[in-house]
């Protein structure tokens, strides 16, 4: 046989660095791409291209391109996440309220589109009009009684089954990858694991269907999660397109970790938001370069949302807030609470969720994937629409939360008992006494927590898209507001008490519950995902004002402590360890206070360390050791004696190595 | 002699970082300190306090408090920098009104204040109030006439000289180190660089104090650089309070580097703004923790001077800007116009500026540095007073120039004719023909623009405190205006061309100037710092509106694209050129398209490489090679035939270890 000396070897290992595989960038399935040759070979593409570009104009105008091609990328990826985050909002939009009644003169407007139409409608009875018919109307002439209530009842839960059945059998059928919320899979792509199609079109087109369905049938989830899935899909598919890309799993990630920001950037109308959302949460290679580009798609993506304009008030979210009044030190206190129950919420949610996911995957409950979501559908709907406060939308709940009680709004939650001698203000109205509205809403909320909190740990995990952003969102924003009620219902009967006499005097607006709702959604969203700059900066780009940093950290950091007190893992930490994916977290610090030489001993009676010597093996040898053994790599050391280390030689390398010398010694052959 | 078989060798070379050395930290002056030794040397530090922590109750609480001391430190940063910002805008607000008259009731009220307190002024009079007295008023009891302007134009001139005599006269008597803009020195401080006293305390007082003077003194620079370098120094001062960051010239940097992102923050009311622009201009190294910290510092800092609210807007800044109306697809045509001129102004003024230091460097003019100070204040003093743009101070010019005109808005610039037929609107004011008002504005910005470009090429680099963000947004905004005003005037009185007919309808509000003006000086600042991202991200927060992107970053970049075709480098980078700092820039990108061995070629006739062989040196060799060559380092051989490298030895490095070597040998022999 052929002696394999040109093979063995740390220095002749490095060149194959530099020479084109014959089949690069075909990784398999599951499998965990290099990244340091994945880099490699994008500086030698780069310096094939630099000197190639000396020689024509032609080649000189590709070499342009090429340059250009990661800008390029990302301006597609935020028009189309935009777009396609525009078309879901209004199409949820939409089929919510088709749950409720249907628009005479249009079918396709949603309830509030239909009333802008009608001109007749004044101020006050913008939620009646004559052109929405609620099904009961419609079907059986009646919008008042038992009768209408329960025709609609009915309706509002065959709709909202339809819509889940229509969802799990779409994810069923043509893409199993597009359900969940897509994160812990992202996180672990982007770590360099490779799983095939979990970023294809089909992926993408069913689960921006899927998505649409699933939040318009009520369902306790949200489309922020999936959001991002979905804006990965068009990175993944927008990067295919050059080969820049296509042809480099290392370059991908970095274009898949701008879109994951385009992604957060619409879901929460907060670019900046995005892209430390992704450095923080989920990217693994992020240098510079990315950072400017994630920028760049987040920005694009928010303004081709914000030409969409879905929710009609030129704002990128449904729950955009200004507050007008400051907040006191003393109110700290309050916050700090809410922090401690989100942290609270949060170990309780993560505990419940992977204990119920484990008992799915283990038992005969994961057989039947469409009964469980049509039960859970059944059982969401039949509960949620008695309460007005669950059979809205999940996002219309949190934007009606945090919005302070000016003098237009006419919510339950602002029925306040008015001063007569006070004329009605316009800003700035002072704390009051609660009317018979707010005690009423008080028990609603509360009802609605429990049940919010109990159908999402059941929710997050079943065969269809769900995100849990905005549940965890709604959970704090309702023990938030109930938490600001009570505060400023203390303050306003109580004001000579020592803690309020200082900064609350009769007749001034001390307390705005709105925020205490902001806060606990903060906290709670914090104590599930254990994000925190992001976290604060996506909250800080909702309510536009610096003012409130202050508690939203505070909130934030006690939410933090509280839940890493139970333990480290957030929630997609979590289904990465349950689901058994490879993923090392690159942001872990390990403190190194061992020396290899103190743990590690010669296993006597073990056959000795497999390796490779630098001199004196066969190819026939290496062809052997790679049979018999089945470790990924090889050490080379200089001899089987001396057993000095020179360089390590992956499986895959030798592999691909052998392959190339033995097709190339057959040509020398004939 | 004894055998040096013990210091040979890369092994044991690498076994000197785990020791800590006698005289660590003790870089000397312009020196530059080694990155890994640092890193390995925290490394340690943590593996002792960890290990120690499980000793005891009191070792467990120090090592918390070590973990801790990082974000203690940036709360302290973030503190200190936002009261000082806090406490400069006060000033300078009174001494600039200083120059002008002064308060009765007391005299360190600035003019706004001194009217605040006087009751009987209504909303028309706000400027003229009795308890504030011009010069002319107080000393000749004469407001109006020749003989009255005159003693205000001198008694403006006398006071810009004594402020900008003491400015100069304290920064050479007591800190050289606190003049321009300190970017350039910090940039290669950052990178590893020393210069010791740069950052020292007195450098913080003077710059404070001088900083104060010469903005109050009417010259042509501002206070955004300056207060990087102000931030910077407090950073220096509280690192220097935890021994984990004054014992490691590593770790200080990543202080340093958020308290950058806290004077970007309270310079432009940016905090995100700020963190980036201290990833994208300034840091060298800057890991995520440092990332988290920054924005921690960055709040806190922007939260601190918000609590001070030195402009009693409730604002950050003075030029905080909000526009109501959209702009059209049209008008980039113009902003991309405005990114050229910035990107000429950038080159035109780095070329002009640079020349002119350079002469400063090598003629005798260098050597009265009073007197160039005198001079240019004088000079600044005499021409600007008659031209109300530029006798304000420059930030009130950039705030009003990017002011939209309301209703109720008196500047000259807003004198438009009225539509007799029309009553007042409070709100979106249709375009309308320019008055008289507007064409002299015109005509005295004209001049302005031409006064401030040659002026501020001679202005930057004196021996005060300058910054250079103001003067160039400044430039750019007033060009902005003059084409925004021309841009709106074509559009009223030609609104059937082709280009205004689809989207300018007589009686709407098509063009808005002041958005021409934040473009412009965009354009302009980017030209000169060459900053993207970070420069979209301030302005984005200036505006707080999603809308203004696209203009913005049309701007930036043109405007980067134009400066970089005549030279790559920004302002601070041939500044660090000019001064031979030495500094290398970590986000260059070089590939490496040749190798070592395609360029190296032998040296004939010259000695042999000065080497240390691996076996066969003594200690005496080692000494010998040190004292007759003057290299800061040399390989390590295997020896003398074979020369097959294994490792590096520092200079610096070996003359610690023999001097250990001798101690331990003479503590031997005793």
């Amino acid at each position: 046989m052929v002696n394999a000396g040109a093979m063995s070897g740390s220095g002749n290992l490095m060149d194959f660095l530099d020479e084109p595989f014959p089949d690069v960038g075909t990784y398999e399935d599951f499998h965990t791409i290099d990244w340091l040759r994945e880099k490699s070979r994008d500086t030698d593409r780069h310096r094939k291209i630099t000197s190639k570009s000396k020689e024509s104009i032609w080649e000189f105008i590709k070499s342009l391109l090429d340059a250009w091609s990661g800008w390029a990328v990302m301006l597609l990826i935020g028009l189309l996440a935009g777009t396609l985050a525009g078309v879901i909002d209004l199409a949820v939009d939409w089929m919510t309220d088709l749950k409720e009644g249907i628009c005479l003169s249009a079918f396709w407007y949603s309830h509030e589109q239909c009333c802008w139409t009608s001109n007749e409608t004044t101020f006050e009875d913008r939620d009646k009009c004559p052109l929405w018919q609620k099904w009961s109307e419609l079907l059986v002439k009646q919008s008042e009684g038992a009768s209408a209530y329960i025709l609609n009842y009915l309706m509002y839960i065959l709709w909202a089954l339809l819509f889940a059945f229509l969802a799990v059998s779409l994810v069923r059928v043509f893409a199993p990858y597009a359900c969940g919320s897509g994160i812990p899979e992202i996180k672990t792509i982007l770590s360099g694991f490779i799983i095939r199609g979990y970023l294809g079109k089909w992926t993408l087109l069913i689960k921006t269907v899927t998505l649409v369905l699933v939040v318009s049938s009520g369902l306790s989830l949200g489309k922020e999660g999936p959001l991002v899935h979905v804006a990965c899909c068009c990175g993944n598919f927008f990067s295919s397109l050059f080969s820049k890309y296509s042809k480099n799993e290392g370059k991908r990630r970095e274009v898949l970790s701008a879109a994951a920001a385009a992604g957060v950037s619409v879901a929460f109308g907060a670019p900046i938001g995005g892209v430390l959302f992704s450095l923080e949460e989920v990217s693994y290679y992020f240098p510079l370069k990315t950072l400017w580009r994630s920028f760049f798609a987040a920005l694009v993506a928010a303004f081709t949302l914000r030409s969409i304009n879905p929710f009609g008030n030129s704002r990128l979210v449904l729950f955009y807030v200004e507050y007008h009044t400051p907040w006191y030190m003393a109110e700290l206190f309050p916050f700090i609470l809410l922090g401690v129950f989100g942290g609270l919420w949060g170990t309780l949610f993560i505990r419940c969720n992977i204990a119920w996911c484990r008992r799915r995957k283990t038992t005969k409950l994961g057989k039947y994937p469409v009964l469980e979501v049509i039960a859970v559908t059944a059982i969401t709907a039949v509960v949620a629409y008695p309460n007005p406060y669950t059979r809205r939308s999940t996002s219309e709940l949190i934007s009606e939360l945090f919005n302070d009680c000016g003098a237009l709004e006419s919510s339950q939650l602002c029925d306040y008992i008015n001063d007569p001698n006070m004329t009605r203000p316009v800003d700035d109205i002072p704390d009051r006494p609660a009317g018979v509205g707010v005690y009423t809403a008080m028990w609603q909320l509360a009802l609605a927590l429990i049940f919010k909190i109990v159908i999402t740990i059941f929710t997050f995990g079943m065969k269809i898209p769900s995100g849990l952003f905005i549940p965890s969102m709604a959970v704090g924003a309702m023990a938030g507001r109930m938490v600001g009620i009570g505060v400023e219902q203390l303050a306003y009967h109580h004001h000579d008490w020592i803690i309020f006499r200082n900064w609350c005097r009769p007749g001034a607006d001390c307390v705005t519950p709105g925020l205490y709702a902001m806060v606990g959604a903060a906290a709670c969203l914090g104590g599930v995902t254990r994000m925190t700059v992001s976290l604060v900066v996506i909250m800080f780009e909702l309510t536009g004002g610096l003012e409130y940093i202050v508690p939203l950290m505070a909130a934030a950091v006690t939410s933090k402590w509280v839940a890493d007190a139970f333990g480290k893992e957030g929630i997609y930490e979590a289904h990465i360890h349950l689901n058994g994916y490879p993923f090392l977290d690159v942001k872990d610090e390990f403190t190194h206070r061992t020396l290899a030489t103190d743990v590690m001993r010669p296993r006597r009676g073990e056959p000795p360390l497999s390796v490779l010597t630098q001199d004196s093996m066969t190819v026939e040898d290496v062809e052997t050791l790679i049979k018999e053994t089945d470790y990924n790599g090889f050490p080379v050391v200089v001899s089987r004696d001396s057993e000095r280390l020179i360089g390590f030689a992956q499986r895959r390398e030798l592999i691909l190595a052998i392959r190339d010398f033995l097709v190339s010694s057959r040509k020398r052959m004939f």
